[in-house]
């Protein structure tokens, strides 16, 4: 609508974001043009971020760190403890929490027979790779967390990876699923009120 | 918090984006990150935008046309009407309207002393110039829309234009100010209601 083939590319680019939406890629697109400079230094640091960022070789995080990235290179977390997680974002969640001092391993992605999506496209062969290798060292991986989404694919990828990490000598366990902090049991759906009394906790 | 310099970077980037908060910004970022290309591709379209994009020396909208913008070159539109907006944005909302079929002119801002923003800093010059060259030719101006917005600068502006124009020989009018249709009278404000009982239409 707006008669400017260059800036309705721009637009069109713009709503394939997450949560844009041609309206809002429309505003965008004019502060885009009305900020002197800004698309300049935006075309930078997409560049940047092209050019550095890379997986991290150990737990596949993203990272612009030469070598392992900044949790893996961390001397201060314990490399006992490994939390697998299904993206890099839901390792920001995690720290945010506070709660996990110990290393990351990003599968990129859960397992979706009906997205065509299965084990090796996953970073599963080097999660299994990842502790048998530490098993040698001097500080062997005892327990895995599996911190993935509770939904189909998400619960499909903790059954495969409780059988295929049964053989390694390591604790399993996956984060607590129930009635989240804050909220009111009036407007909590079923099946996690379901599954919040499975997993009562003894008091 | 993502501990990447360089994503971080583009984080701080896209908040400066109208309405992206931090974690939107967070979650553009990472799809960016994850989707093959697609920053290449939002690089170029910014860079043709910002090597093709220039002010339609007419009307002063945007435009990647060679001369003057598909407002102006249409010659199915009438130029006996002007449209004054503040932004290009606002042509977008009144060719949405279907109702006016003249000419645009865009003056980049509003008059605001509080701002330090006075009419050298707008298109009026080039306002009250293009209206006297029009006088020359076949096609004169009559009437003059101020499509402004109804805020303190979009008044002051109103006001100012409207001494300016006096002694140009065309007809002056502002968009009407009144109910939004589909709305409730219970939820309008006082001021507005205020106008749309001031500027009522006889039937």
């Amino acid at each position: 609508m707006l008669k400017i083939p260059s800036v309705e590319t721009l637009v069109h680019d713009l709503c394939q974001l997450p949560g844009i939406g041609p309206k809002t890629a429309q505003r965008l697109a004019y502060m885009i043009l009305k900020t002197k400079g800004y698309s300049k230094k935006l075309r930078n640091s997409l560049e940047q971020v092209e050019q550095r960022v890379h997986d991290c070789p150990e737990c596949f995080n993203f990272t612009d760190n030469d070598i392992v990235c900044y949790f893996c290179a961390d001397p201060k977390r314990s490399s006992r403890l490994l939390c697998v997680v299904e993206e890099p974002s839901d390792i920001d969640r995690i720290e945010g929490s506070g709660a996990f001092h110990g290393r990351y391993h990003v599968l990129h992605g859960s397992l979706s027979p009906l997205e065509g999506i299965g084990p090796e496209d996953l970073k599963i062969a080097q999660l299994l790779d990842r502790i048998r290798r530490s098993k040698e060292g001097d500080d062997p991986i005892e327990e895995v967390i599996l911190a993935l989404d509770p939904d189909l694919e998400g619960d499909t990828t903790v059954l495969y990876l409780v059988e295929e990490l049964s053989s390694l000598d390591v604790r399993i366990s996956r984060i607590a699923h129930g009635v989240p902090l804050g909220s009111d049991i009036d407007y909590i759906d079923n099946r996690t009120l379901g599954r919040a009394l499975e997993n009562r906790v003894e008091l």
